[in-house]
Order: C-alpha cells, then structure tokens, then sequence
C-alpha cells in the first residue's frame, strides 16, 4: 500500500531533511542574462522554476508555491503556476499550495476542487481558520479519499500577529493556542504511521519560549515553519519545534532562488546556487536538531 | 473632480438599493436549455454572467464575483473571471473580488498588484485579518493613489464563527470587535464625503443585539452583509445595520442567480427572474430599513 501523504513528507524529512523551498518567484529574481534567452517572461519565469527544482529535488523535503507571486502576472502568471504544479508532480514531488483560502460552506468546496483536483492540483494547501473551523471541513473529503493536506496559520511571527493571534481570554490562552487546540481536535482522525496528522500548522517563530510552549500543545502536529533566512528566523530558533529532528519543514524562499545574488556573477549558476544554500540550510538545521 | 469609490457606492445604494448581487456562478445554475446554445460551457458560464448584469444594472448596488468558482474551473474558468470583471467595468458597476486574501509584506502586495491592476481589477477586495493589520497596509498605496477599497471579515454569521471570531478577552471584548475597532483606526484616514471609509467590514446577522452592538460600535464603517435569502438571513435582520438607511449591501447569490427555478419555466427567463427578485429584495431592505 502507498504512503499516506503526511508518513511521506515525514521520510522525506528524514532522508532529505527540513528544507521546503518557497517558489515564490518574482520576475525580477531571474539573472538578466538567463531571461534574454526567453521570448517571453514568462517562459522565462516557468524555466527558472523549472531548473531550480531538478538543481534541488534531492536536498529539499517539499516545495511550497506561493500563488500571488503567480496571480499578480495574470491569467499568464496562472498559467505558470500549473505548469510548475504540473512540473512538480511529474518529478514526485511534495507540494505545498501556499493559498491561504479560508472560506465556509459552496465556496470551501470550490477551492478544494480547485486546489486538490485539476490544473492547480497540490498535495498540501495552507488555510486560514478565521471563520472558525467550518473553513476546514470542506477539505476533509479530499483528506480522507485523495491522500491531501492542510497546513492552517496557527502562529505567524509577523509585527501584527499580536493584533488578533495574541489576544488571550479569561483564562490567558490566546487566539493561537485555541486554534491549536482546535486543529489537534480534527487533525485527530487524519494521523498517519508517523504519529502526525494531515492537518498541520502554520507556526512562526517569534520567542523560544513561546515556541516550546507551541510545541509542548501540539505534540502531533507536523509544522510548516516560515521566516528562516530573509526573514531573521534562525536555526536556532526553529529547533525547538524540531524535537526528535523531524515533525516539521522550514521554509526559505528568497534565500534560495537569489543565493546566486551572493556568488558575483552574472546569475547563469542560479540553480548550483540555489542547491549550495539548500544544503548549507539543511545541514545547519539539521546539526542545530540532532538529526 | 471624480467621486471617491465609497461615495461612489453610497450613492448607488441611495438610488439603486442595498443589493450586492453575487456571481457565485457555478456552470449548474444554467438552464440546460440556456447551456446548449454555446460552443463550450466556459462560453456559456460567461453569458449568463453577462445577461443577469445587463438586466440588473440599475437595481443594484454592486457586483461581487467570489472567485473560487472559478478557481474551481482551472485557468478557463479564471478567464471568465477576468472576463465577467471587464464586462462590470465596462458597464460602470461597483466590484467587489471576493478573494479573502490574508498575507503580509511582499506577498500582500503581489495580491495588491493582482486584484487592484491588470486583467483582474476590482473596485474593492475582501480581506482576512487574521495575521494581523500589517495583512491590509499593502493595500494602503491602492486605496489612496487608485481609489480602492477593502471589504476585512469581521463578524461572521456561520456555525465556526464561535471557533475564533467569538473568542472574549479578560475585558469581554471578542476577537470580532477588536477587530472592528482596528479596522476604524486604520479606516479613518480614508474616509469618504459620505462619511463612510473605504476600509468597510464583512458583518453576518447572528442575533439582534450582536448585531446593533456592531453596528454602535463601528458608525463610520460601510458593512457588506453576507447571508440573505439562501443563507436564511431576512431583511428584518439587516436593517439594524443600515440605520439611516445607507451605510451597507445585503449580498445574494443563489437567490437571484437561481430565482428561474421558482418560475417553473425552462430557465430562458433567468435574466428577468433575477432581475424580479433584486428588485423584490431591493423593495423588502428598503421597507424595513425605512429609507
């Protein structure tokens, strides 16, 4: 019998290790001598994609793609987006549509169709729980009978998380530690061989003390960690979510696809580039966790 | 000089009604018989889009085309999309993209350059604030050099409301009303002649006192109020929100795009039907709120 979705990301952490590389590609990260050999941007931009994931598909546990990078360029931008979907697929990839829908009822069915079936089909999608968790449910056919994923913000280490994720009731659990709480409760039924479930977290990290805190509540909870590299996250600060060295990825987007920004060449070793940084990133979190 | 976008709105809801007709437009809802006039349904999905603006122009507020029906159609059905929004631009309709969009920093802004430019341009986006307020300060340069505007979730009426949204801190103030007083502060500075802001929020109808509570604390904020008719919402509930008379849209989808069926007939008079039923909700909204 094949792997359930989650057990495979699992292996893959243990094989590959933690990094999950953000496709967030901007035109403007592509070196200007390697989109003059492209008749359009666009080729151009699905080529990049392209090159840097056969550079990486063995130093890297999952990719995530961030679709408004996609979006901002249109139907054609779109058009990009499924083709590195597609792409992605073709190679046995994991991946992570970073969509953060978070909408109830019809229109939670539309995206789940729309995201687990068809042109922009992923394994995992990011959502957000605002609405409560109704926004979740409507996946959970596609959980149960397409061996699919959610990963839903939790804690984000943005300067506004405090504004709504901070805010704390009567008896000082935030709006963070509830909805742990609550993804625990209906990730319960989708936990595989590995002991995590096909229900992940979005967690930031903001203080060591909040991200064991974090941890200690969602002990089965496999976590999409953002913010490593451009954004000042640490490997230090993402072991902590790491105990055991596995039960979560960390992200790097800009990190990678610009690491040939740092090489003072005129970019046409992106993807070397982009491999070099994937291990470095690797083997760095990998020492800070004990893997 | 051009009015600004929300008095543009307001004034569309003093002379046309408090409708916000909702092209949740799943390709089901077409009369077969309409359906097998048209080479492909993507071409059929766009002419009834265009057949229910054509004959309801004049008696609604604003258009709000959810995209993930289309979403759920692939790149074909985002072309529709596009298309349905040129066409209510074309037409000088108000738009609001419901897309919930929920991200910061530089891919707020992709979200930003991706629903307020190009192919696919709305007047106003909904937004989730889950991460917090820096999630709508991309939008910020839109909204002043464009003159676009936000529709951010605040209050919703579904069964998972109570999930987050309800959420009290040690004062009593919900999750929902916090939010709310974010939304002013960092509304005021765009506020329109009407006296309403182009920051407006997303309010469902719960119960009355909720609902005057909302409205009490939030006067300058122009609401968009999800749940009439299919959703079991009814005017009597809206109209605390709409004290004066103005200041929100009720929004339908199913109940006008679907009043054919009531008819009994083959579905051709679909156009005339929806546009019976704006009209019969235009009348029902503006009975009770006594404007």
């Amino acid at each position: 019998m094949k792997k359930a979705l989650i057990d495979r990301l699992y292996d893959k952490v243990a094989q590959s290790g933690h990094v999950c590389l953000g496709l967030d590609t901007d035109p403007d990260y592509l070196p200007a001598r390697f989109r003059e050999g492209f008749a359009s941007p666009l080729e151009a931009l699905f080529a990049f994609n392209r090159e840097i994931i056969d550079a990486t598909l063995d130093v890297t546990a999952v990719y995530k793609v961030q679709i408004a990078y996609y979006e901002a360029l249109g139907l054609g931008g779109l058009r990009v987006y499924a083709d590195t979907l597609a792409y992605l697929r073709q190679k046995g990839a994991v991946i992570i549509a970073d969509v953060k829908r978070g909408d109830i009822a019809k229109t939670a069915e539309m995206y789940a169709k729309a995201h687990f079936t068809g042109e922009f089909e992923a394994d995992f999608i990011t959502v957000n729980p605002f609405m409560g968790m109704d926004t979740l449910s409507p996946y959970f056919p596609y959980l149960r009978e397409n061996d699919k994923g959610l990963f839903a913000l939790v804690a984000t280490s943005n300067p506004g998380a405090s504004d709504i994720e901070g805010i704390t009731d009567a008896k000082g659990v935030s709006v963070s530690e509830r909805v742990g709480e609550l993804l625990l409760r209906e990730g319960a039924s989708f936990t595989g061989q590995s002991g995590y479930s096909a229900i992940g977290a979005v967690v930031g990290c903001t203080n060591r003390e909040q991200t064991k805190r974090i941890r200690e509540r969602m002990r089965d909870c496999f976590f999409l960690i953002p913010g490593y590299g451009a954004q000042g996250g640490t490997a230090a600060d993402m072991a902590d979510y790491l105990e055991g060295g596995n039960g979560g990825v960390v992200n790097s987007s800009r990190g990678i696809l610009l690491a040939w920004r740092k090489g003072g060449s005129d970019g046409m070793d992106f993807a070397a580039a982009a491999r070099a940084e994937c291990v470095r990133m690797r083997d760095e979190i990998r020492a800070h966790v004990g893997a």
